[in-house]
């Protein structure tokens, strides 16, 4: 009997890594291909002298990734709000995106609507449209969006790049989307704001302001922060072979966040270890901070450091703790 | 109480017409979409001067969509062929594939990375690669993928444009697949060569053969047959508000098809109402079959009529019948 190994067992990075060794490495096949599979939040092709474009497709599903309590057209919105984030962390204009839908075959057709209704809404505040996709019948509601962004060669940021002495950035806020899940979930029956609940349910790519930030010709290195800060600045610095030095004072958290949580120790741990804020996170050449400014509203919360001194965050109290890196990961549904 | 619609009353033709009146119309938002969401096989993007994008997308069930017996590898390389199918459907060099696949937690990693070798051969096997995806735990097997393509505006192919005078040709077999579905059902207990089977299970997409004739400048309207002839020859003939006179000694149906079928009425009907064939259906203009003919081994199956004439088929003895628009329909998952 061969011995199976359930996904599950090596988790979604591993599988990744895994699944982008089988395909072909992209470029010696298609020279247009700039990047390829598990490179990026987006791969990137080669489409004029000046421009790329940049893809990127996201699967979701009712239970796993759509809390109860959403409705349908915050459902098609939050669809296409992943992948046009994706678009943004890039600093590219979206051009398009797609739609797969599947959904059981009694769904009523103006709940299917109401979904359409959302995703076109998301598209439009992002300044493009839905230009395509596909239905089909299955037992639980699943979305999968496609989005197609562009961007000039020389404006492109991508996950590699930040140097040792660049300033850590984020625009947004970070663990409001965190909060409005622990008071829909483990800490049942606390309250939060519909504006802490919006966080979580209508989250807005930052795509002007990422286009901003790339032609300010300021930033290092960018993505979001989707799956939760800790990971994303694990991500960011391994692309980037470099060290993250943190400040917990400096962290954008909602006040009414820091309430919520009753404690600095759970207001850190909500702002570190939970996801779906979907901020952007990126690294900023140290003299052009002022540069980064002009082009959105950003807050730096820490520095780059060497590859060596690991991520770590620097507490009130002046105690140096490393951040782990966990977050929202797939395949084991988990935070961990 | 609020009357609901189930999307399986109303049909997978009839939601899609629904859904793309929800997405803003893709031309007054972004000047940029030449072909929007509902329009043909794929959407169509101005990217240069001389060139457009193309772009689709497609899910798939391990239930509705694969037959058991298919390999993982196959399943791999049928997620990918699809969208490659419509690329070519469209005249265009594919430039990239992305993959979203969701699959249990308990999933084998192998039997993953057997379907992740089918989507990266089928791909290779056009020219491509795929080029970036997601991964995603989900109850039933599910593969989105979305394919990109590239190609002349002056070469672009669609539904559109086929005019009455103009010759009716598939490139491919007709009912091939079809008769390997009814062996592995209806049928069951009738044999089907390997060379049957492979139609169904891996379907090759006319990748360079679709590029040959988009260069010729001989085709005025193209499309793939993968939902079925009969479907197909209804969607283009509406396409084009024209209609299509075909010739049933015409069909290019394989000697074993026959055979299996057993009889002329039960060949006629694979042929037309079984789909998965992934052929190409296309329109040329009276004077230039001969060049199309240089560009790839087609068939002449009939012509095309004025839209009052209808899409009809002449017997073998002469009789003139309609052809149903009837064929492999998602929602209802039925043949109807």
């Amino acid at each position: 009997m061969t011995k199976t190994t359930p996904v599950s067992t090596i988790g979604e990075r591993a599988l990744i890594a895994r699944l982008s060794k089988i395909f072909t490495t992209a470029r010696s096949c298609s020279p247009e291909i700039i990047l390829g599979a598990g490179a990026d939040d987006c791969a990137v092709i080669d489409i004029t002298d000046k421009d790329c474009l940049v893809v990127t497709t996201d699967m979701l599903h009712r239970r796993t990734d759509f809390p109860s309590r959403m409705s349908p057209w915050q459902i098609g919105w939050m669809a296409a709000a992943v992948n046009l984030s994706d678009i943004a962390a890039m600093g590219a204009r979206p051009v398009g995106i797609l739609s797969a839908l599947g959904f059981p075959a009694d769904t009523d057709v103006g709940l299917v609507e109401d979904i359409a209704r959302g995703m076109d809404d998301c598209a439009k505040a992002c300044g493009t449209t839905v230009i395509g996709g596909d239905i089909d019948t299955h037992d639980e509601l699943t979305i999968t969006g496609t989005a197609i962004g562009r961007v000039k060669k020389s404006e492109l940021l991508t996950r590699c790049g930040a140097q040792a002495g660049d300033m850590v950035c984020v625009m947004g806020c970070v663990g409001s989307a965190g909060a409005a899940l622990r008071a829909l979930g483990d800490w049942k029956g606390t309250q939060v704001s519909d504006s802490i609940l919006r966080a979580l349910f209508e989250p807005v790519p930052h795509t002007t302001d990422a286009q901003e930030l790339a032609g300010s010709g300021a930033v290092s290195s960018m993505m979001d922060t989707s799956d939760g800060l800790a990971l994303s600045l694990h991500d960011l610095a391994g692309a980037g072979a470099v060290g993250f030095k943190v400040y917990e004072d400096a962290l954008p958290i909602k006040d009414e966040v820091l309430a919520f949580a009753g404690s600095a120790d759970k207001a850190l741990d909500l702002a570190l270890y939970t996801g779906g804020d979907f901020g952007l996170l990126f690294t900023v050449r140290p003299d052009m901070v002022e540069a980064a400014r002009g082009a959105c509203d950003l807050t730096v919360i820490g520095k780059v450091v060497g590859r060596d001194m690991g991520v770590t965050i620097t507490r009130m109290n002046g105690t140096s703790l490393p951040i782990y890196r966990k977050g929202y990961l797939q395949l084991t549904n988990t935070v961990k």
